[in-house]
């Protein structure tokens, strides 16, 4: 497991579905910053699973400030924050023990920690353990907001049912207004009803989300290996479910030739833009200073209730000890 | 600048387009490894540009071992590597400095290194950085050879033009024998002719490769954050021109229902596989077994000869010391 | 603030003094490492504070489990621990609010965390903050166990009065039975009445610590940063109060010659031994297989009563907004 | 091995004492920061051994700059150099195959590296290692000079004779004008002498050396592991031979009293200084404006001209393949 991402401003997951809490520490957020619980209640609020095909399970997901955060303000200690498990009925997994669910993380799973893993729940691989990203998140947006960065998602694409968005920057205010984000209110109609009608048949749809932050000052990035890019890529894949990223014109800029990808400069009210925005904000690896746009392709949840075909997987058994570590050799 | 990338196995690039070098050092791999010269200078062989449109500097990419390997094993210590140089005509850039390149990252980098990147060549920017990525590869393919893993690439797309790949596995050997590493021989003629058609116009075309690992273990990746997918995320992401990354049926994912897309568990000879292969042979952020997929989406190079706009950089003036860090706070 | 320590097993601390708890995550920890709550409990117990000169504050330091362990089983997830802070009274910081008391950590943190920090029992650098180390310490302990390696502390100096050590393997029991954690019960007397006498006089005592650890096998230790000694004496000076840190003769080494310091081989019992240990069990920062031994020097408890001069720090004021990091520009 | 130390500045270490070259990479140094190859040479001549005792090997360490630095500024990109290995004979290492030399690496590292470690001059665990360092220290040197930050050491004990250093101050330049760096002449004379002692014998000395800095802004350090003193001590111990480090009063501090070690603070010329400096420039891990001082124990050099007793180690058969990773389990 590997449960840190960020090198100045660190998040470190922690907690699985069943257990006692999901939760997250935050190390280098700057002392100072001015926070209220509302600014990260509101957020989770907003993760909170709804409407057909969701989960059953109803949490309140109230906010615990175990650390760094005092009289409303953080104290350069790490911020550390946790949410509660409660409607937790684990009964449902003993049934499943040693039975990998296709389309699941099971099976990996079983193997990589040889059936110690929690897997009530979906333990640790469970779409509840973005609730501790998102309390991340509600903390590092109000730190962005006071550079006057932007961040806002919304849903493009769902049972391959498309959005229109002829105005990008009208889909922050347009997409909140109902439960599927999505900033097309006729496409939503379409969506919500593809989606009831695979749950009804006890199956699941994907979808694409599109990310956009605006402000974002050029200059961010960390090249060669912790481009924007590439660490937002990795962010993103740890989001469950997730099986492609791309940025600006994506996979289809390698259907463009050079000349209708690159993006011509121009001067806009004395500032440096680009006519289009086919690199999604990013030039080798490092922000332009135009809106940061990115797309991520979420695979069709894998819980359905359609019979499927799996194997049985024996826990194992106390021959195989691993902490070796004492070489450093790979003779040949 | 994060110029290192892994955490068992790590990876510093260094190096500027017309600098003395390119090179890289490997740190954390095992002593021991038997490795010649020449299974690193085949790889390097492989990377050379070459073809209508390709760049016309010439460089012959010897090898240099500088630390780390003795009497054809590693040691231990960190392995350095690094090729020359040699045929640099710095003369051209000087005529650009301050003028951005539409779809280059100079204007990102100017205002990230106020001026004073090596813009010769692309400096840091330029593909040939990817000579050092290539060196690394090496070491990291011999190393994973011995645990049974094989990783190829093959061209699937160039300028919309798709090659058909009815047998993936024999896209290794196939993929070998045409420049552009495409399986499909009839379709990569399609493709070096609209790469010819492009270039004599004085433009480019983009494409998508394919990246395959078969004999990958299950139980690689870490979880929730280095993850498989997401680390080789990143890392894809560090080579210029990508611009979208995905693993199995990727994008297509989200267009499948859970049943479609749900990879059935079977047992064959005695191994757990799956009966399809959406998720890339990756679940929840961990190998399972079965051939690891990515595709990987490059834009047309950004270095058209044909005119485009662009704008006036000034190179920063002394008055903008930035060595603060003094303070870890902001307030609000 | 960089509150994570260790490259594979990493230790993340969290919590304030007088805020709700005192925490820590571990990543990285196996799956299936048999621990039970009383293994973690009672090493917090052994760390509660006792005796003359010691806070007055009682704590019950029970363990909270939230994340990682299952059925007395570590599950591969991140493993998070906690106690509570309950016997909490903060009025009296008030009266101190930009006074920084000397030999504090008042008035760096105040420069640091421009008046944000918790100071309130010490916020963050507390020694209770230690309560998280502890809680780490207990699973590394269970988790080293399992190849062999016992590790243990005990006093060898306070307030200039020296413990004599004729057996070194036997402090390991005779330290745990006295308060002092000193072998010689002799000086362990000397101690406590210099602690009383200090202690009377609204004054604090230092001391020194020596850390042992044997079965350690040969070849731990990653050179030549993350060497063994140097990611010790890190650790080490994690924990407040400490000013010095050596290895084996440490000090001493440097007023011996190469032929007295040098330790030279034998074979027992089969094994790869030296007669001597002026090593302390470290060479070229590896493990040689010989008792790992440390020393930590611990200065007097700045907590005195007695008057003191300070001055006064005013808190910082909102002008300062440091949320730089646009270029990453130094000019000159 | 882990060859880099650092969050921002990162410094990668390469290189084997008669392999090719030693160098470093700096990951992060901020670009436009006027460097010339003097400054770096110019820390390399200083690190040149001489004098009685000294190693016979003569390297002219010419500095080869080869990535990073661009007409006398940096560019942002990682800054690698190096120095050539020419001086090198590497028959006398024949004869020491197998047979670990007594208070060198030689058996440690054996067991780490399975044999394969260069043994040669000391390969990865020589003393010239440290012109990689001492590289990377210049180019931070001039970095930290932009805010005022002066950085030198002096030699204060050489087997057993110790300095006066009434003036902390003027150790910078008295420290300068012998071979030795002591600053208190006759004490240097008499060292000499010991040496000279020694080295007729075919012995060896160790000593102490002390670091000053001044002019390091309060708020330094990130607590609680990266601390200043943490992380300076992790460097030192990275120098073969240190084994011990301290920082102000240090082993001392500990038979101080709390009255006694605690630094009162007054305001000098309108900043808030201490009136002793116990503390060595560092509360809590944080610098806090004083200056910083540490001491560091070198043991003698373990390479003697004096009959020692070794053991034969067999060089690891390739029976013990270790690259596994594919279970993070630890069943018990």
């Amino acid at each position: 497991m590997s449960n840190a991402l960020g090198k100045l401003f660190t998040v470190t997951s922690f907690g699985e579905s069943h257990g006692p809490v999901i939760g997250v520490v935050i190390d280098g957020c700057p002392a100072g910053l001015k926070i209220c619980r509302e600014d990260i209640q509101a957020e989770l609020d907003k993760r909170k699973p709804a409407g057909p095909g969701a989960t059953g399970r109803k949490e309140k997901d109230e906010l615990e400030i175990l650390s760094g955060i005092f009289d409303n303000h953080t104290t350069g200690a790490p911020v550390a924050l946790a949410v509660k498990n409660i409607d937790v009925d684990s009964g449902a997994y003993d049934a499943l023990a040693g039975k990998p669910r296709p389309g699941h993380a099971d099976y990996a799973a079983d193997i990589k920690y040889g059936g110690f893993a929690d897997r009530r729940g979906g333990g640790r691989f469970s779409g509840r353990i973005t609730a501790g990203f998102v309390m991340a998140g509600a903390v590092a947006k109000k730190l962005l907001g006071y550079i006057g960065v932007e961040i806002w998602a919304h849903t493009v694409e769902i049972g391959g049912v498309l959005a229109q968005q002829p105005d990008k920057a009208a889909t922050r205010q347009l997409a909140e207004r109902n439960n599927l984000r999505c900033a097309d209110y006729d496409a939503a109609g379409r969506m919500l009803t593809a989606i009831e009608r695979a749950a009804k048949a006890g199956n699941s749809l994907g979808g694409i989300v599109e990310v956009i932050a605006v402000g974002v000052p050029a200059g961010f990035g960390e090249p060669v290996f912790d481009t924007l890019d590439g660490v937002l890529a990795q962010a993103f894949f740890s989001v469950p479910a997730v099986k492609g990223v791309e940025f600006g014109a994506g996979f289809g800029a390698s259907r463009l030739k050079g000349s209708e990808n690159n993006d011509a400069f121009t001067i806009e009210n004395g500032s440096v833009r680009t006519l289009t925005n086919n690199a999604g904000g990013i030039n080798g690896g490092i922000s332009n200073g135009m809106p940061l746009i990115a797309r991520v392709a979420v695979k069709p949840t894998p819980s359905i209730f359609i019979r499927q075909n799996t194997v049985d997987i024996p826990r194992l058994q106390p021959t195989d000890i691993v902490i070796t570590g004492r070489h450093d050799v790979c003779i040949v």
